[in-house]
């Protein structure tokens, strides 16, 4: 159990504001961080001492004003995020101090949420911190994009999977194997390349490479069935093409524009990418994971649960120490920089 | 019964072939009218006359060589086409001479097919003509698009329709009334914007007027939950922006590019249009109706039938007489220039 030090003063709050929108790439003025007194909870409330906070692609996102699926975080406020967290101070009968929760207190050392709203968390089930990865929000965008929309037949069916190194892709990548498809993952680096051939992956393909849309080629002889789309960019125009007949695509992100400040030069692909959808009959589906949580959350849980448990599905962690370190590991992020689902360790996680 | 002259010389059949590919839009240059001897039916075959030869958008790119979901016409062979005929020789005992039949003889007067892939007509059910009609293909894919990939929910939805003059987007339009969702017609000319109102389109706008998109914005004050699409161009620009998150979009046609021969200048709004689909959790869906034949037709026919007995589903036919005048029609349709279902009468209809 290592100490992650400053921020974990007992009588202050250290929090991390957006200070201003971001034109393009987010820099360190974007962000603010301030000390100020450790809340206190009310009736019903829990007051929480943050031990990992998740950061994902999609925080960029909350930090425009750009119309989207979700509101933005105004700016003099705590940037939103999910939080695997310790109670340290109880008023709720369902809660105790001590036990391990899933919330949602953004990028803060502590936080107060009202107990109903926090999930506890079995730290003998699995280490807490999947409760935000593998077995969180990213494991189930990975569950329900690919199962519900991608739908990946056993055999003939080719899944490929941009940035299949992160959290979701690599997850993707596993799944689609385990329901007997044939899985070709696409990453960014050697070290990521490497890592996606020891997970099973069939083929791994290094979009840096100048050859990459010949290997691509290569790595999908009958073409592709699914593609699973979190990146977009330059992996999405060399897909394309090679999508067969009736292909799915989920789309759950796009992290390759999310900088973007104008639209890039022409021609303009828009209409060609439609006559694409029209000649290949393609399905293109945009989702967030909230919308399937309804109907299939329980399942992904006992589902994903068995997969880690038997080894046939594996995570790879991307820890940094330090609040302060945060809005420095975000941008990295936004450049895939990251190798694994990134955390940033707020404190001390006693369940190791 | 008039007369529809030359084409009906019946020692002589006439055949409109494609003589070379175009580039671009279309030109009398790239059909050749020849004409040569009847053929003569084999075991199991009919000798067929063309009554009515279906023009379609589709057509268009069977002219060309690019890829798409079916082969292209060769050069130097006839254009291909769907048609209602007549059977004048049988050597099947299925079909008797005079008997009415849908085929597929493309662009000539007369020809040969197999009994059994042809399909009897009753010319006492509806007329013939909708067979390659508002009973045919044209209907079954606004049915089979509209229902199985659009969706509509009765109340709240709104169904826009781009082309809703033609067979396709007229049947959209009255099957989402029939449905119980709120129609909005998109077309060409104050004509057709008149015809849509006579049908019973919640809301009728020409996409012609300088006030398009500021008359779409008033006509969906509650967003667009399923847009058909069978037109692309400006008109899915100003639909795009309107859609609601879990819009469904059924892609048929982009006619509105069918002639481009290069991408149009830019800006590149691709990634544009990809954010629109992540963001807003769409699905852009595109669909040839023959991979919802099996599982619908039959349903389609007996519902279609129904709907049109009993005046909730109606149609227009634009009928143009004389086989040699199919080029300069299909010229026409491809510019949105026909009013109603594109028809060349080829020979008397002796059902009417």
């Amino acid at each position: 159990m290592g100490s992650v030090g400053q921020v974990t003063d007992s009588t202050q709050n250290t929090q991390i504001l957006l200070a201003s929108r971001p034109h393009g790439e987010p820099t360190a003025e974007n962000f603010e961080i301030t000390t100020s007194p450790i809340p206190e909870p009310g009736d019903g409330e829990v007051l929480l001492r943050t031990i990992y906070l998740s950061l994902d692609p999609y925080m960029r996102g909350r930090m425009s004003d750009a119309k989207s699926y979700a509101a933005p975080v105004e700016v003099g406020t705590v940037m939103e995020g999910g939080t695997v967290a310790e109670v340290v101070e109880s008023r709720d009968p369902s809660l105790a101090v001590g036990d391990i929760v899933l919330s949602h207190l953004g990028w803060q050392a502590y936080g107060v949420q009202p107990a109903r709203h926090v999930r506890k968390l079995d730290p003998q089930r699995a280490p807490v911190s999947t409760a935000v990865g593998v077995l969180g929000m990213p494991g189930f965008t990975a569950y329900a994009g690919l199962l519900q929309i991608g739908d990946p037949q056993p055999g003939e069916t080719v899944v490929v999977v941009a940035a299949a190194a992160g959290p979701v892709g690599s997850t993707v990548g596993q799944i689609a194997r385990i329901k007997g498809a044939r899985a070709v993952g696409i990453a960014g680096g050697p070290d990521k390349v490497a890592w996606l051939e020891e997970l099973g992956f069939d083929v791994a393909l290094d979009h840096r490479s100048p050859t990459f849309k010949d290997d691509l080629s290569a790595a999908v002889p009958d073409g592709i069935d699914v593609y699973f789309e979190n990146v977009g960019g330059h992996v999405w125009d060399a897909v394309l093409p090679r999508l067969n007949t009736y292909a799915r695509v989920p789309v759950c992100g796009l992290v390759a524009g999310y900088n973007d400040t104008e639209l890039p030069a022409g021609p303009d692909r828009s209409g060609q990418l439609m006559r694409h959808v029209l000649t290949k009959s393609l399905t293109i589906r945009g989702f967030i994971q909230n919308e399937f949580v309804k109907a299939h959350y329980k399942d992904f849980q006992a589902e994903a649960s068995g997969w880690i448990a038997d080894g046939s599905l594996r995570y790879k962690e991307d820890v940094v120490e330090g609040l302060d370190n945060a809005p420095e590991a975000f941008f990295g992020l936004l450049k895939g920089k990251n190798f694994g689902k990134l955390l940033i360790q707020v404190s001390d996680d006693p369940t190791r």
